[in-house]
């Protein structure tokens, strides 16, 4: 190990950074939105960054992959019609496909380039981009949103980089009044909802843009994933109207494979720890 | 913020590490055992090092204490006799006297400078020091287990620092049968079992040290823990025979606050994810 060096992304809104052990950058592209970094690690497999900013590893990405997607496929009744906005690393898609039921799922990340690093260098995220029901495009999230046919959707889940730079349009009342309107009226909007140790505040206001937007039932699922800042994370859930019970019975029987993802962990991250469920009144 | 400075831990075992925006140094000491170190951190309150590796701040150091103790107090019928090796910052202590059950809780820790460090710099957490059922010992907590009375405790935790250096002797059969010699015969033996994504052979490891000891079932709960390595955490609960049913009715009717632990935490927290119960066989 005697020429590895460490690799560190400072996280200045919490104060705090994760890091790993690197053994050579692999490869690195300017697109016209961000600087995308690949690094090969000792333990991690294959890591991104984006801007600094760690987007995922290979090991330990399926816990943010399956937490953006199951609970909310399982919530819904029917879902059929799926947009992702950003997840241009594809494996979110990748977790989509996996539901039998999904007939289209869309794929809109305004940055090309993560696509074709991840096809490169995460190549298992993206066994499913050649699935008939995939579409990828490379385009404006917020516009095709915006301009998307109105109750089309089941799902929309906004899989995107931090609140600032291209992804800081993503988290106002302008784009889930879109989302909103997007919808069908059983539809279900997720959202990353960064860290619910040190970001409570940002989920907070990320609710209070989307009740603005219309939406009226909120849920929030904490998640571990040891890449992001405080190792902690989260989703966040909205709906126009109803709860979030969810088909428990298919999520036991569903016939895929899932690390992290089960029923019982659906139920337990749906029950929030006392000062979280205080801080947003849950 | 011109000031500041980072501190990282680098995790070489998993390759990963952790890091905090510092304000300044606060204190240090070197003991017979180890070098302690205080910072003042810009979010996270004050930061304790133990020789470079991180052991807890002010605002994070709830999660690790409240599940090291109110699972296994919950699960056991009547905890009255408690036993802590290590936990010198006193914090296990505080959560574990919150049991109005309890009789007496010995902390034995063999670095009194740790207790001192953590009196001057996180008084909040020996806020029962002085409660006439706490004994705290500054001795070797080998030695402590190996000489107590035989079927004399319910509950033993141990809340050491990696099982590297000092702590290096608890991690094995020797420590564990001393354990299973002292505890009566519905007693719960809990140790902190490192991260569940990147130790899981450690954990493995540790359950099969504990069942030559004699122990015969085993409950892994894992917990989120940004400043340690991977931001995910976990503690071992052993039983001499029996399993994990925890008294829920009472967790739930507690009269004591906490900010993490729950009955639906607790619930959840014992449902392992798919690839952890896979390598724990559980």
């Amino acid at each position: 190990m005697t020429d590895t060096t460490w690799q560190y992304e400072n996280f200045e809104p919490s104060g705090s950074a994760i890091g790993f052990r690197i053994v050579r950058k692999l490869d690195e592209v300017q697109s016209p939105f961000q600087k995308i970094e690949i690094f090969q690690t000792t333990d991690w497999g294959n890591l991104m960054l984006i801007d600094g900013a760690v987007m995922l590893t290979t090991r330990d990405n399926f816990l943010y992959h399956e937490m953006m997607s199951h609970p909310a496929l399982f919530t819904h009744p029917d879902p059929r019609q799926v947009v992702i906005i950003g997840g241009g690393d594809c494996g979110t898609l990748r977790e989509v496909l996996k539901h039998p039921g999904v007939r289209k799922a869309v794929q809109c990340d305004i940055d090309e380039q993560v696509t074709r690093m991840s096809e490169k260098h995460f190549p298992e995220l993206c066994d499913s981009n050649a699935d008939p029901r995939a579409e990828l495009l490379f385009d404006d999230g917020i516009a095709y949103m915006a301009s998307a046919v109105p109750g089309s959707l089941d799902i929309i889940i906004v899989d995107s980089t931090d609140p600032v730079g291209p992804a800081k349009g993503l988290f106002n009342k302008a784009f889930y009044e879109s989302c909103f309107r997007a919808l069908k009226d059983d539809g279900i909007l997720v959202q990353q909802s960064e860290s619910p140790l040190v970001l409570l505040e940002l989920i907070q206001e990320m609710r209070g843009e989307m009740r603005k937007a219309g939406f009226t039932a909120f849920q929030t699922l904490p998640f571990p994933q040891p890449c992001y800042p405080t190792g902690w994370w989260s989703c966040t859930l909205a709906r126009k109207s109803g709860g979030f019970d969810f088909r428990e019975g298919d999520a036991r029987d569903k016939d895929f494979e899932s690390k992290y993802y089960s029923a019982d962990i659906h139920k337990g991250a749906s029950t929030l720890p006392p000062f979280i469920a205080e801080a947003l009144d849950a």
